[in-house]
């Protein structure tokens, strides 16, 4: 038991998964956490990952990671090679931990925050049991490892150090400038049907621009209500993308657009 | 940070939403929260909420404030005026504080409980950053002003005095009297598919009862088992409310009503 | 407030419920809760069980249970009976306590681990109010009851001893051994569409098997991606039962099969 009042131990630990909330899978990892160390908070980012989806992930944990407290471990856990040969890994970075498969899940956050130390989760003496499950290493490597990582347990101890530029990326479609804007894809949607982006927002404020999108033009504006309840609009959305929407509707289903559609921003000069 | 052992700070925070549990934006409004203030407990009241329905909101807060520790700090957003010109609002109460946008939201647990005093949010010290954004006040107002409050910050520091009287109503159908007992209305269906009506429990109680909806007549009873299996009923719910349910089944589907439809108490001599 | 730093109380609960969360019942529990003793870790196994389903509450519960520190209260609320003549009981474990309706719902734990004690919750003391809700126990009793037992009241003051012997069994259909391995059933289906047997995967470790259901033969492996994306297979699952799986897919759409469906295991020579 790691507890120290008023010193920086325990650590935060945040939970995100494609395991749903209708098993028990999550709150088993929770309990395999608070059997190692009481005093840990866990906060859930998510569990309604879709299955094995690990571009939804990789979006969902970028967005979420910089808004937690300095030295919270993220153990992110969509893990379709479980028991595979892909490896387990816990990394540094400037402002947390990542614990997880290296599957490119980590690769949104490890795109913008640099790696200060990487290793592969090859000390056994970390997890729940030196012979763990060949389906849920979740419970049996992942919770661990982030449990005594947020309880003060250094990265090396963990497993041999790796070369951060080894960490598996998972391939995105890029934007592109091009001669009117920028062109770009859909890089998720989300629950209220909106759609976000890959393409930045720093391309855009400041200026007039529009979005293009099959045969439909869509003005910008600044905030829903600028627009007619029904019409649909481009904004610049909380996480910092171009983000597509209706006001007061859904912009997925009445716009019949989709994940990696191809979308065109249009700068007016 | 404003951890007191032994004393009453920090508050707990309970959370409401229309953000549904598949997007990260619950997870970063804990993650602000965090970063102001890691001891501060935070209870989800519930996030599925159906998109900008602020009646379900209404409902929801009015049956879950009075179950909560003095001083518990009430966070809800369901918004869908979001960046425009309703207010953001803080509220205290006897047994507890109010945040969120004034957009009638708050107005069943101001039916109940009388208002010490409230502000409009205009501090933006207090904010996560003085340039928020236009679509995620969660995130950038009301989850760091709340964080605050429980943190032991004074009201009166968040904004500018407002008038309670003037706090946003939510137009929610009353119930009346008749000859024959009271005529209401459908105001909630639960999971179950128990339909709750907006008349009081009080105006039935040690009386005999049925309920009229549409062409049925639904006895009155204590227990869903004091009925057969399959059988609609009415019974004084939990919440304290007349409702309507079926044992083992679900009223909603089953007996073919819905939000807002007429119900009528017929009160026996 | 029984806070105590550094000793064993307050120790956890856990909720499981089927309540969902689209309705503040669960969060409600939880202020409940707080009300008496706010230092209580409060952690969801899950709340999505089937309506009334007590065989999936069972399983459910006897998969988490195991997982979590000694002292954790566990309370369970899948409740068809509530407000009638079923019991309320705490029961004292190994390693835990159990708190909620005698209705079967906790005889998968009890199957594996011995009863020290146990009650019936008649000491309305320790309810939230000495007249309870006839639909509401959750709140009413289990909530405070679990919450003043995690707080160390001792379970002989919540109520009147009862022989460990007439708690309610769910009467689950077992598996026989047979010439060939052995038969028994579907006992649960997860999110994933895995289909968990009630065969222990005692009986197989360390031998080569099969799996039979209806007209397919299933060989085992080791983990998913021994076979080819796509095929179905049989393994050791994470929670120690035989299952079957799809690699990539979901093998309770695509095999049509589901709970309470015959399977064999075939044990070669």
């Amino acid at each position: 038991m790691a507890e120290v009042i008023g010193n920086r131990y325990p650590q935060m630990i945040t939970l995100l998964s494609d395991f749903g909330e209708s098993d028990v899978y999550v709150g088993v990892m929770k309990g395999v956490i608070a059997r190692i160390d009481r005093a840990i908070s866990i906060i859930d980012l998510t569990h309604q990952i879709p299955p094995q989806d690990i571009a939804a992930a990789r979006f969902a944990l970028m967005n979420a990671y910089p808004y937690f407290p300095p030295g919270t471990v993220h153990i992110a856990v969509v893990d379709p090679g479980v028991g595979g040969s892909r490896r387990g890994v816990a990394v540094e970075l400037a402002g947390g931990y990542l614990v997880g498969p290296d599957n490119g899940l980590f690769s949104g956050v490890l795109s913008q925050f640099p790696v200060i130390a990487a290793v592969e989760l090859t000390n056994s003496n970390y997890w729940r049991t030196p012979q763990p499950s060949n389906t849920f290493h979740g419970r049996d490597i992942f919770a661990p490892v982030g449990a005594h990582l947020a309880g003060g347990v250094n990265l090396s101890e963990l497993g041999d150090a790796i070369a951060p530029s080894s960490l598996v990326q998972f391939p995105l479609p890029s934007y592109s400038l091009t001669n009117a804007g920028a062109t770009g894809c859909i890089q998720y949607v989300d629950r209220f049907g909106n759609l976000i982006t890959n393409i930045p927002a720093t391309l855009v404020e400041g200026k007039n621009w529009s979005v293009r999108a099959g045969k439909l033009n869509i003005p910008s504006c600044n905030i829903y209500s600028d627009r007619p309840l029904g019409s649909p609009l481009s904004l610049v959305g909380s996480h910092g993308w171009v983000e597509i929407a209706i006001n007061g509707g859904n912009a997925k289903s009445q716009l019949n657009l989709a994940c990696l559609d191809v979308v065109q921003v249009i700068l007016e000069l």
